[in-house]
């Protein structure tokens, strides 16, 4: 079989596993994304191995989760997250600090060494807000202030997550620059503050001279142009691209607000790429490891603390919100998803954690990504209810 | 830099240099895909290097070329081909006979070796059909007598090239297999007759299931699906994936006329791909080999020798629709495109031809795509005029 012949297969399995676990899972009332997951563990070399996670389609489920994140955005106008920017600041901050605190006392008690510790800790740091995202717009909760905030502190848990992984990273292998870090810092956050404020207001006056642009599809077209570039400029930088994008998003909010062909446009692109993400996070779950009957214990553990360490963290943090709410914050930044497998492979090639570590990790990371929605979608409940009213309300006038 | 991050960036700078030529095109009133593919010439490694070639950008080019025929496909009714079936068939075969020993014979007078010379002949045979309905889409005639002469007779060529290679390079490594090559043509004319045939109808059946599928988007995600499907199917037999793409639309035209929003969303998902597809064209051409003075001669010859025998061959196979349309149909199957460039690819790792003979071929793949598309504008100027003038009738009535 050719390269070309295979490839062509793997997407095809891809695509269509994930679409019939999404189609299972909407039947069954529970979030798409845990089928789309869960059908990449199956598909994945863990079971039936009719797919192995390759370079082609890791790019391919980054262009997956960085288009996510761009649909996210073109929902989300910049001024409503900087309305929420306190709460979201306190919530990421307090969602860094426990759970790496409580990921490098569980190892340290388990007895790892202190660097391993500390990577294990760092693994528990940043939330894959692109699950999240995924979820409340399933549910079509996007624009509610709980999502705001939650979107909010991703973006801020995402460059403290850097920071927390240059520092733990560059302790591992010798001396740390702190010069060089403290610039990255300040580059993500003038970058993320120049975009969020001066690009949304060069964007939405070119607007009109976007539409007289003779290519087709122009305004669609402008969009993934900026996005792709923003992706890039952050990446660069250090920060996850799925930032920029969710930047290029947010910059493009108010032009292409009631253009519904851009919509109706973008959101075919996620449909088609998000699956990619999803599977490719499921396939990486090494079931195999887990003979060693200790190692089941430690994962759990580390998931255990993985969990309650985000909703108490940023739970804490949206605590003037009411109880409710705070769970729901809470809930919403527990997946860890691909941002907890990157650390884990980062952790890998620089030796400081060993294969049965590294399956620990990845079990976290999917484990997290699994839980997180069937509980959001509890929470979320009534929200979705009242939401659904209004919808059929609007549909019946 | 990071691998992802220069991943990011090629693809930013590839879809926006794709999209500024285009736009340059639009505004000279020429076809955009030139401006495309000049787009790849001027950043890749034989002008500005901004890009190089990579694994990465040659499947992100393969899918852009799939949803491009897929598109054609949806707007293309099995029974409007099977109509104009002599007519094509003759096209293809002139148009594959023609070129085979005009090349052949060209590369004799030259001196070449036999093996090489049909080589080269050889990659005189195949039509790239994407980029011809491009164009004819562009000018809105996707729906003419002439463009379904074109796509049927390309389906056919594809198959005769895919046959053509089989036994010229079998014959280059030792014994032919007539066989296992008899077999491949009987399952390649089979599987495309029966998913014409059979497909469309069972699709058009369950269209109505397809709706009430509750992931999002179903018509068009089912759509992708079996675009990725039939393209792997026909690529596992030995067809180009292309000719599975354009089935699996038209086996979905049907159920699909009508339906605006998978006509959106399908355009949107191409307007994002097709780029990387005409830019990797554009990227493979090698301007340095030509600097021996000897090879520039050739280069012109060879590519003089593929338009002419393509508009000879295929012009006497549409000649009974009068002199001007058999000249749209052979100027329309002059691009060599993508399946020149991998035949001369299979040539260079056969080594059957060698660096500099590859380069002459590339010249003539790149040469002959260039010059096809500003020569259907011309011929189809009148058309074009007419169908813009009922667009406009009935966008004012």
């Amino acid at each position: 079989m050719s390269h070309t012949t295979e490839i062509l297969l793997a997407l095809f399995v891809i695509l269509l596993a994930a679409k019939l676990g999404a189609e299972l899972f909407e039947r069954l009332r529970q979030p798409p994304v845990v089928g789309e997951i869960l059908a990449g563990v199956i598909i994945g070399p863990s079971m039936l191995g009719l797919v192995a996670p390759s370079e082609f389609i890791s790019l391919l489920a980054e262009i997956g989760v960085i288009f996510l994140l761009f649909t996210v955005g073109l929902g989300t106008k910049p001024s409503t997250i900087f309305r929420v920017g306190k709460t979201a600041l306190m919530v990421a901050v307090l969602g860094v600090v426990l759970p790496l605190v409580g990921g490098w006392l569980l190892m340290r008690i388990w007895g790892a060494t202190n660097i391993r510790a500390l990577f294990v800790g760092t693994a528990l740091v940043a939330t894959s807000v692109g699950i999240t995202a995924r979820v409340l717009s399933w549910l079509g909760l996007v624009n509610t202030i709980v999502a705001r905030i939650i979107l909010g502190a991703a973006v801020i848990d995402d460059i403290l997550g850097l920071l927390v992984l240059s520092v733990v990273a560059s302790s591992s292998t010798g001396e740390i620059n702190y010069l060089k870090i403290g610039t990255t810092a300040l580059l993500a956050v003038a970058f993320t503050a120049f975009v969020a404020l001066i690009g949304a207001r060069v964007i939405t006056r070119l607007s009109p001279r976007i539409e007289t642009l003779r290519i087709g599809e122009s305004p669609f077209i402008v969009g993934v142009v900026l996005c792709l570039g923003l992706a890039a400029a952050v990446s660069f930088i250090g920060v996850a691209a799925i930032i920029g994008a969710f930047l290029a998003g947010m910059a493009m909010a108010e032009a292409s607000e009631g253009n519904t062909r851009v919509h109706i446009q973008t959101n075919a692109v996620m449909e088609f790429v998000v699956p990619f993400f999803l599977v490719n996070i499921g396939m990486q779950l090494q079931l195999s490891v887990f003979r060693d009957s200790s190692l089941v214990g430690l994962a759990v553990a580390v998931t255990l603390v993985a969990l309650a360490t985000k909703l108490i963290g940023c739970g804490a943090g949206a605590w003037t919100l009411g109880v409710k709410k705070a769970a729901q914050v809470g809930v919403g930044m527990m997946p860890r998803g691909e941002v907890g497998i990157v650390v884990a492979q980062i952790g890998l090639s620089l030796t400081v954690i060993d294969d049965r570590l590294y399956a620990v990790v990845l079990f976290m990371a999917v484990a997290t990504t699994l839980i997180a929605p069937p509980l959001l979608g509890v929470l979320f409940k009534e929200e979705a209810a009242v939401q659904n009213r209004a919808l059929e309300q609007s549909a019946s006038d």
